[in-house]
């Protein structure tokens, strides 16, 4: 497999990226910068290609927030929700169809680059409040990236199904740094501890009982 | 329907614009620089938008071409081929995956906006080389779109099994200007006359049977 990973440097796409690597996959890291309030993620995505080795690629596209109103993540106008995932709350931390964006763009950077597979690290825990991480919106997708390019390009989601608790204990087996992945949306350079990213975080490392090596506000 | 449509200035997506009009439907018009040669086509889009008095948004993705490498539209390394489009060196004019790069950020759009459609201009000739213009390609699109959101987003494609000709019959029922519209890929500011898609659009004035509007090199 050759696989262009969708990689933000978060605790989800971290343990996709060693994953693959456990598979021996060809792995090309990309990230993209959207204009999302947490910078912060970008930097912890050099910081692990570093200490990986691995080729990474961070596209600049910051004007793509001026299309895509009305999301915490992109417009710091809008107040960043506290509290749990699964409260309706947590609905303005959607960016308007990201997913399908995200994907398209690895797509076509998997074809320019040869590549035959787009993974991405979308798990169960976020299907409540993020329409396009549930399992039939990737089955979609992947239909769709098959038919994009005369040669099929595969989407890859092994976690699709996978709580966050599960997840962190796959990384555990891995031997992934989690201390170096960033989860929080508040835009700080510290885990704030209080977004709905930072307390599904927190709560996967007390599920797993393991100590959680993640520095907070 | 309210639609957001992917507008480039050219005569396909103005027909198509001009057909939306015809039925009454709301219309969002949405352009992208993605670094193509043919820059031209954003001031048509522009001049089109402001002759019909339509709200149009032109978002500026320049940085885009850096991941999508090898197309002669986007690098202009690359010798832009001259010629019929059915021809195998035309292929050197693809854009990894940009109609799912662009209907995707369209149907951002269109969600921020809270429209309930995307349109595009695809028509059976551009099928024999752009795997993305195909029928199945946009009707797996269309069941992607509808999971996206938790609201279905419409993928709007009257002309997916129209030839070019029937494209510009239908066009001069409608009034298009077609004069204002800009095809060539070669990047001059006049239409080159010898490129794929100049030399598809003179055969379609020719097979309907009108004169020209058009003022080549």
């Amino acid at each position: 497999m050759k696989a262009v990973v969708l990689f933000s440097g978060g605790l989800d796409s971290t343990v996709l990226t060693y994953h693959l690597i456990n598979q021996k996959a060809e792995v090309k890291l990309f990230s993209i910068d959207y204009g999302q309030r947490h910078q912060r993620e970008i930097s912890s995505s050099r910081m692990i290609a570093k200490l990986l080795n691995l080729n990474h690629s961070v596209l600049e596209l910051p004007m793509i927030g001026e299309i895509l109103g009305g999301s915490a993540l992109t417009d710091t106008t809008i107040e960043l929700p506290e509290g749990h995932y699964a409260e309706e709350s947590m609905k303005k931390t959607v960016v308007p169809n990201r997913n399908m964006i995200l994907l398209s763009l690895a797509a076509g950077h998997a074809i320019s680059l040869n590549f035959d597979t787009v993974a991405y690290a979308a798990h169960a825990g976020d299907h409540t409040i993020y329409p396009d991480c549930r399992p039939e919106f990737a089955d979609s997708m992947e239909k769709s990236l098959n038919l994009a390019d005369w040669n099929e390009i595969k989407l890859y989601r092994p976690f699709v199904n996978l709580t966050k608790e599960e997840l962190v204990r796959h990384g555990l087996e891995l031997g992934v740094p989690f201390e170096k992945t960033w989860s929080c949306y508040a835009g700080g350079n510290l885990h704030c501890g209080r977004c709905g990213t930072c307390v599904e975080r927190k709560e996967a490392f007390e599920l797993v009982g393991i100590p959680d090596p993640t520095d907070y506000n």
